[in-house]
């Protein structure tokens, strides 16, 4: 089989241009003019490429090559094209722009499948927009109920059904985007680790096993704000100070979980009115919170919650704590690992066995086939950051064992 | 002397309209549209008057009633009518239109003044756009320099000559703002108190007699960000938790100061890239530091220097802190304030000998002749939010002492 790093390589090119911000930062938010010209790009290779592309109602991109047999179950690939603001180029694009190599690759190699091979592009991984990762993945597994999806809302108060419209599937229904479980026969994911093992250890690929169970909280502080000269100290309500405390036990809860896997993190904190010389009386914090066992990641949770109740009523400051999400993990298939790590033995590759900590598609659509992820280094464990790196040799070893693995599940 | 409470009552109604955001929220940035039509408000206010204005180099408003020996230098009042984002009606307005009201009082009362009496409208006495307050005040003093002002920049990298520009000001040179020294025989500026003193004691009347050292910091974090699944809490150098912790010790500086004058205060804190799943790699923070002693003040921002360099170095993340300003506390003039005394004995309004905690343009203007403060109460001290509150009967009667005050300093 003969992959084509350089080809593979000018597209990710392309595509890094493709971005609301100059480069080298890459951010492709849903839907914003950016990710609607990505989606574009995209469609024009499957085209290039022989594929037949279908969208859905969320905007998951479906892209078909048909097999032998194609009443079977196809087995499928894929990642997202969406990108966090300052993010760089190859978190997820890497598994689509990989993902349309195998498949090209297969062809020109004169493979015919018995299944048909199928490319899934998902909409929004990245939980920008919505404060909510994997939306369309999410919604394809049946975990995220349509009608809860058609009424997120984003920063500004504009709902998804707003943005669908602004894209252009004002006319299809949210009801129709969920799957049934065994409608593919198998999914296999290719992704930057986004972490530093890989590296760190010298392996080409990692094949990942289980996948962290990730949750998200949403706090919004109301405080008492003034003049920052006038109101002296004894009757402050400062609702920055608030939140800062809250930021620090969030780090304290991962760091104190027992597990050297927990992570928990404050991403989002803004405050009101923003002004030098005035008290802070509101403030908005996102927290990702995580870990590979379930009561762990949960033990977080509820410590995060106790910490920021008492915060906020010895600070005298009102709060409302809305859990997001708290996904289970996800163990991946054995028939799926078992193919990868046939394949890499064949290809003399050395395979590490993973866990990923990272939140991926793989999580949802492990709901509903056998699912399992390839990881290739990243240089640094850097991601979600313009100086995000994998070479094209190390990009071109984990499309050759995607190409190997769907030509060996289709087969 | 006969004032207008419904006159005034009904101008602050229509200045609060002019704003960058809908009612009752008040937002008036320097060099905003709505800052730019609220000073054309005013303008036409002094017309009406009859009394004729120019405008400085730096947009300095001053609106000039001609005594019977125009060559005397003259007593002026003034404030500010610039709000800081999500602000109320009578911050610095109650002294501009009040003025007004004062010098329109003393003409219905044929009062004929030797010495000229002058209204000013300070520019930007909010650090909103450059995270400098007095903007105007400080230029006309003499204590920041013309070329230091005209680099100054906001947070999109704009200089004040560009806002200048914009504003119909780029034919006039900054160097020509400063005013020498004796300028003015007096100042006299009126204001809410912006704190809870007057009406929890039931004055209707302070007189400021010093004015708090005000200073600010602007402190720029620079971490490591990357994935927030991915990134392992030990290998973490997070911007935000730094500032955080930065934030509290800001607080703790000002509780453990041992006087209860002391007041520190973040009031802008913004982090980078802001999305939910990734580790914050920027923080930007504004503090805003006061006592009405000095050296108390100085020892705050010591202790701040510490605590700062200290995290920092602890959490592997790279720092630069700015002074931004750091002014001295002003001594008002006994003269001014002996007027104001009088003024209220004979009006037998009971007024309170007070230290003004929050900023002033009066602070400058104590560099360049005899300066004294009104303050009149606000309801429950609030000031800088929307719900800022002084009766019509409470402004009637700092315009009352006002009005008195000038006459007896012009005569």
């Amino acid at each position: 089989m003969r992959i084509d790093p350089q080809q593979v390589e000018s597209e990710i090119d392309t595509l890094a241009a493709i971005s609301e911000q100059p480069a080298p930062v890459v951010t492709r938010v849903l839907f914003s003019d950016a990710d609607l010209q990505a989606r574009a790009f995209i469609k024009g290779l499957c085209r290039d490429a022989g594929l037949a592309w279908r969208e859905d109602a969320a905007g998951n991109l479906f892209a078909r090559w048909a097999g032998a047999e194609p009443g079977l179950p196809p087995v499928a690939t894929g990642s997202h094209i969406d990108a966090i603001p300052n993010a760089g180029r190859y978190d997820g694009v890497v598994g689509v722009l990989g993902g349309i190599e195998a498949i090209r690759a297969l062809r020109r190699d004169g493979f015919s499948p018995r299944r048909s091979i199928e490319l899934i592009v998902f909409t929004a991984e990245e939980p920008t927009r919505f404060g909510l990762g994997c939306l369309g993945s999410r919604l394809l597994s049946g975990i995220l109920p349509p009608a809860k999806a058609a009424a997120l809302r984003d920063r500004d108060g504009r709902t998804l059904e707003e943005w669908r419209g602004r894209a252009g599937f004002a006319a299809s229904n949210l009801g129709t985007v969920p799957l049934p479980a065994g409608c593919y026969s198998a999914f296999v994911e290719l992704h930057i680790e986004q972490g530093p093992v890989l590296e760190r250890e010298n392996f080409p690929i990692g094949i990942v096993e289980s996948i962290a169970g990730p949750s998200s909280l949403k706090l919004e502080i109301t405080g008492v704000g003034g003049h920052a000269g006038a109101i002296l100290m004894p009757e402050r309500h400062d609702a920055l100070l608030a939140g800062a405390e809250i930021a620090l036990a969030v780090e304290r809860a991962a760091l104190a979980s027992g597990s050297p896997d927990s992570v928990a993190t404050t991403g989002v904190f803004r405050i009101e009115p923003g002004a030098v010389n005035s008290v802070p009386c509101r403030a908005l914090l996102e927290m990702d919170v995580r870990d590979t066992r379930q009561d762990t990641r949960d033990q977080m949770l509820a410590t995060i919650r106790e910490a920021t109740a008492a915060t906020c009523r010895r600070r005298g400051v009102e709060w409302t704590l809305e859990l997001v999400n708290a996904d289970p993990p996800a163990t991946c298939h054995a028939v799926v690992i078992s193919a990868l790590r046939e394949v890499c033995a064949a290809l003399k590759l050395p395979a590490k066995p993973m866990i990923s900590r990272a939140y991926h598609d793989s999580l949802f659509m492990a709901q509903l086939c056998p699912t399992a992820m390839i990881f290739i280094p990243c240089r640094g464990g850097v991601s979600h950051r313009p100086d995000e790196y994998s070479s094209p040799a190390q990009i071109a070893a984990g499309v050759t064992v995607l190409a190997h693995a769907l030509a060996r599940l289709a087969e």
